[in-house]
């Protein structure tokens, strides 16, 4: 196991009681003083420092967005990208059965962990020690924070997009479903026939699908760009055939 | 309107920028500079600050139960109350339509508010002045906190307390509906036969109904105390009978 020392480098942090970061590193399945109680705390402590960055990064933004984009940035996915950052893998304490499980890679086992090492430097330190450690870790994500965006699913930045531009709304369409009774595929066509674009996308479920398809629609529009006119319809139209299993329809209108 | 000067009494603390408690008491029916946003960041240091508060008191409680706890004490209408108790609403700025409708007793608005007004203090002063306004205010609801019931719906209550006396679980029965459709009230027996009892409890929902019975049931169980033998059964059914409507069945084994 790695030395907890390169762990406290990475976090930008030393312990007065190093104790506190072994028990937010051991799971529950290694010894009865493990981490979830840490967790508890670290999780409460690591929404409030991220909506306090939050608020004073993006003075114009309303509380719904804020919580939107808080609900991304504190995420499982999100928390356990910093986990591998760090490398906590290597410090993690688990039982036999996890460790051979590979329980030292899983996302939740990860950010649970890492929530508990925020709770463990505020149990240490203080909140302002907690606060600086978050703050750190996270300024890299936070510089990256497009409000309009970042959180909000396909279907709806498709439709925000469209929107934008004054266009109809894009039509979903299951077009084929295949595969077995338990293990179903379902194949959506989106289109926006305003912008002659039709795209498949096939998912384990219809909504999964239909997200997928969006994702696609929006590349596709951000690739024609300016869209007015012939012309941008005619880039439009050539970019779709090259980058993306797309049927092109006849021009609506 | 109340002086300000007075909520800061009540609070313990006196603002800095006044404009910022002006701003955490502003409905958005009633200007532009409405307290959303605070509420957003109050809400995130509340729930911290209730989170590290039940830490240090229940050492030994695992984080499963000090997460019911804290939602316990976090909830809408556990803020409401103590914004009562602090005449928020005579402090409230609302537009006229709110007003008139009665918006300044609404749990909601009251509860929103408290939160805007500990974001505000964390925005004044920073985090150890809000800590202490949120741990004053609920420093009377700390000290009654059980953490053994507070949170629990009474059916689990009623469940935990038959398995505490190795009984087996309860008996609910829809015996019978009344009312118009749109308007039904359900009537639930609940019975524990083992305990010689049978309780009935109308609700305008079966689950209503189901949890009113157990409220019942567990009051009955309560005033048994020992409950062992022919005594305590026999002091059981006095009991029911004296205090509530409560049919006794004949003896199941």
């Amino acid at each position: 196991m790695e030395k907890l020392a390169n762990l406290e480098k990475a976090l930008g942090y030393t312990f007065s009681d190093p104790s506190l970061l072994e028990q937010a590193l051991t799971h529950r399945s290694h010894n009865a003083r493990h981490n979830e109680r840490f967790e508890f705390l670290g999780d409460a402590i690591l929404n409030f420092v991220v909506a306090s960055l939050l608020f004073h990064q993006f003075p114009k933004v309303d509380e719904g967005d804020l919580s939107r984009l808080r609900a991304n940035l504190v995420k499982q996915a999100s928390l356990a990208e910093i986990a591998q950052n760090l490398n906590l893998s290597n410090f993690l304490r688990l039982g036999e059965g996890e460790l051979k499980s590979g329980g030292f890679r899983r996302p939740s086992i990860l950010a649970d962990a890492l929530e508990a090492v925020f709770g463990a430097v505020f149990l240490d330190q203080g909140f302002d020690a907690a606060r600086k450690v978050i703050g750190g870790l996270y300024a890299p994500k936070l510089e990256n924070v497009d409000p309009k965006t970042l959180g909000k699913d396909p279907k709806t930045l498709l439709q925000e997009v469209l929107q934008g531009r004054k266009l109809e709304l894009p039509q979903y369409t299951v077009v084929g479903t295949h595969g077995a009774a338990h293990n179903q595929m379902f194949d959506v066509e989106c289109s926006v026939p305003k912008l002659d674009i039709k795209v498949t996308a096939s998912g384990s479920s219809r909504r999964a699908a239909e997200q997928l398809a969006a994702t696609q629609v929006i590349a596709l529009i951000q690739q024609m760009a300016p869209a007015k006119g012939a012309a941008g319809r005619a880039r439009a139209r050539k970019n779709a055939q090259l980058t993306l299993p797309v049927a092109v329809s006849q021009e609506n209108k």
